[in-house]
């Protein structure tokens, strides 16, 4: 199996002011390919640590693949590395890219000033990937070493991202992959030792071949991820069928989704298939629901609007709640939440709609409703459901918590619904 | 300079479907230390990577932190290479740990299992870090090689983050640290190109001591970091102080904040001191605007709430928009915009209210108002001023712009009134 080793370059990433997302989407663009990566390793701007460790990394691995470092300011050296490392001594103006540059810097009203223009500047024996979403283009040597192919990417990520295609083109014409089939499950509202237990007879009967692999996630609940390398396709594929079967009869309603679905996907394509409209009302969560469920492309034939209701006041102007249920029962309870998701429903015309509210922390909490408790309600014609869940975390980890929870008390409602309607 | 490499366990990272935020955390942790991290650098879940890794990176750095690969299921090897490394065959249970762990269990609901019960099993010769967040212990080794302090940290977030003020306290403990002083200034409006240009010169008047480097992100807009590594402690800050001073004469209202400033935390503080209250009507940006000003802990005593309004209809029942306006100019117009910030005004009645309409993207644009339109409005007492902007990004990346830009609209103009008013 080809391995692959990802390089990110930036004190940035190295005192902690940026988070590296790249290696993350390089990495799953590989696997696609049957490429693993081996290691993925973080270094400065600085010239000797950039030479010395592309040396080590273009001996040992077959595909090396650097994010960052290509910037227009003065913090940024990789080209110089690059042109010591590959004995170079010339670099010459891509014209593709330079056309780019003039013309990103004419549509924001900005000047072109020689280090624009710089960032034109590539070593003769690369081939350039032309960035059309920047100006750092990127740069592919192919005879960097005879151990290795060199890509060297943009370190903005939709840049870098906008490439990938590229180099994905660029390994499979120059070296031979090997598969590996990955099968994932996404799962919701199960702790991951629980899972773990009610799984541990079914993991011990899975053959050597197939490896299982948990991956927690806040947002996303607990994906369960099977995988084959290598040997034949269509028996790998086979096999992974089989036992993820198996997991959707031990585990039911608990799975939601595979691969790439998300609570709001799914919930979206069940909405969509009924003509369904949605709308939210929420309190503690501060429009991160809302945010959620238009994150997605399309999302308007749906989503009709929500609404941010952080004040008592504006529970009562903007939904209609009666006053007196937020004074005898809290703005954090069953009534409320129930009201919101009726007045919101009311308010925007939708089919469903959605509501939570709770107290995120640190401050707000009470022993009856501790920092961590939330209250969501679903209305739907005819009917209204809700639910308390107490969770233990900081602001930023409950809000994201509150927010899954309510979308996937969504799609269990939905799900119920929608079943009785047909 | 003391230097330390971070090292990530697990093949999640590897394969992608997790994004290490773990790093960056520490990064920042060691820095305040004047610890400098020289590499970062992810593995596996494999047996033989993990030995031979902590084997290279502790005779390399003083101070080594792994995180990850300490969970309840099977695919975390990690304890176990460390019994191999440390030569100890010993394990033994922390009755502390082990408390934790039935506390989670029994608060969650959950009968205590083998795979729990076994996350309280450690090596004899490390000194345990408890965490009271979750069920998997940090370790920390003195002795386990005579370079290097070697800490192994769970691989959750927010666990992670809970034992970093012990793993200070251990290395400040066991060993003679230096200095870093760093001072960021950031700045909001201006490419990284173009804020190049302009510093320039000043960049080059900088003494060679000064380290000045330019840190991107779409969110926060583009922050300046200044850097001196070593020498006499108060003269790096009198000469950090000097030279950002400076930068405050050139870039004037470019700069909002320092340090950890975001705009939504400068237009908190601004509306705290004149005692003023907000709100939000948003429609392409989909409740992003709420969130992010909810995400700052006790916004309740400022933001009233926002309304997602993502229909026309919606603009029209909730913020009680003119049917006429949306017909005649369109949903993404200076007209709707402002329409939008009075209703919000009116309906939360609040002393501010912003707005933002536009098109994220990838559909739903016009020759006239193409994908990355925004047009945003903010109304106060007695005034309402808009603003267009023209960005080029995908959905997702158009959303965050979009908000920032919002906000920072928001930050100039509250900038602006207030000094009329005093």
């Amino acid at each position: 199996m080809v391995e692959a080793c990802i390089c990110t370059i930036g004190d940035e990433i190295l005192i902690g002011q940026i988070v590296d997302t790249n290696s993350a989407f390089i990495s799953r663009e590989l696997n696609k390919l049957g490429i693993k990566v081996s290691s993925i390793v973080s270094i400065g701007d600085n010239f000797k640590e950039i030479v010395n460790t592309l040396e080590i990394l273009t001996e040992k691995y077959p595909v090396v693949i650097t994010t960052g470092g290509l910037g227009p300011t003065k913090d940024d050296i990789t080209k110089n590395a690059l042109l010591k490392l590959t004995g170079t001594d010339e670099m010459c103006i891509d014209n593709e890219q330079l056309g780019v540059i003039i013309d990103i810097c004419s549509r924001r009203g900005i000047e072109l000033s020689d280090l624009n223009r710089d960032q034109a500047m590539v070593p003769k024996s690369c081939t350039v990937l032309v960035n059309r979403k920047g100006t750092a283009p990127g740069m592919f040597f192919k005879t960097f070493s005879k151990n290795s192919l060199l890509f060297l990417l943009p370190g903005v990520p939709y840049e870098m991202e906008s490439l990938m295609p590229n180099v994905s083109e660029l390994i499979v014409s120059n070296l031979k992959t090997e598969q590996i089939i990955h099968k994932t499950i996404v799962t919701f509202g199960v702790a991951e030792s629980l899972l773990a237990t009610l799984l541990n007879e079914w993991e011990s009967s899975l053959p050597p071949q197939i490896k299982l692999a948990y991956l927690p996630n806040p947002a996303i609940g607990i994906r369960l991820r099977l995988s084959v390398y290598g040997g034949d396709k269509r028996e790998s594929v086979d096999l992974i069928n089989r036992y993820s079967n198996e997991l959707y009869g031990i585990l039911g309603d608990i799975i939601y989704g595979e691969s790439d679905d998300t609570l709001e996907r799914v919930i979206f394509k069940m909405l969509i298939n009924e003509g369904k409209s949605l709308s939210v009302a929420e309190s503690c969560t501060g429009g991160k629901i809302s945010s959620i469920l238009t994150s997605i492309s399309g999302s308007s034939g749906i989503f009709k609007g929500g609404a941010v209701v952080y004040s008592n006041e504006s529970k009562i102007a903007i939904l209609g709640l009666n006053s007196e249920i937020i004074e005898k029962y809290g703005a954090v309870s069953k009534e409320c939440a129930e009201e919101m998701a009726i007045g919101a429903k009311r308010v925007f015309n939708t089919d469903y709609a959605i509501s939570a509210t709770g107290v995120a922390g640190p401050n707000g909490g009470t022993p009856e409703k501790p920092v961590g408790t939330i209250w969501i309600a679903v209305a739907g014609d005819g009917f209204v459901v809700s639910k308390k869940t107490i969770f233990a975390g900081d602001r930023e980890r409950n809000t994201i918590r509150f927010s899954s929870e309510a979308l996937n008390f969504l799609r269990l409602t939905l799900k119920t619904y929608i079943s009785i309607i047909h």
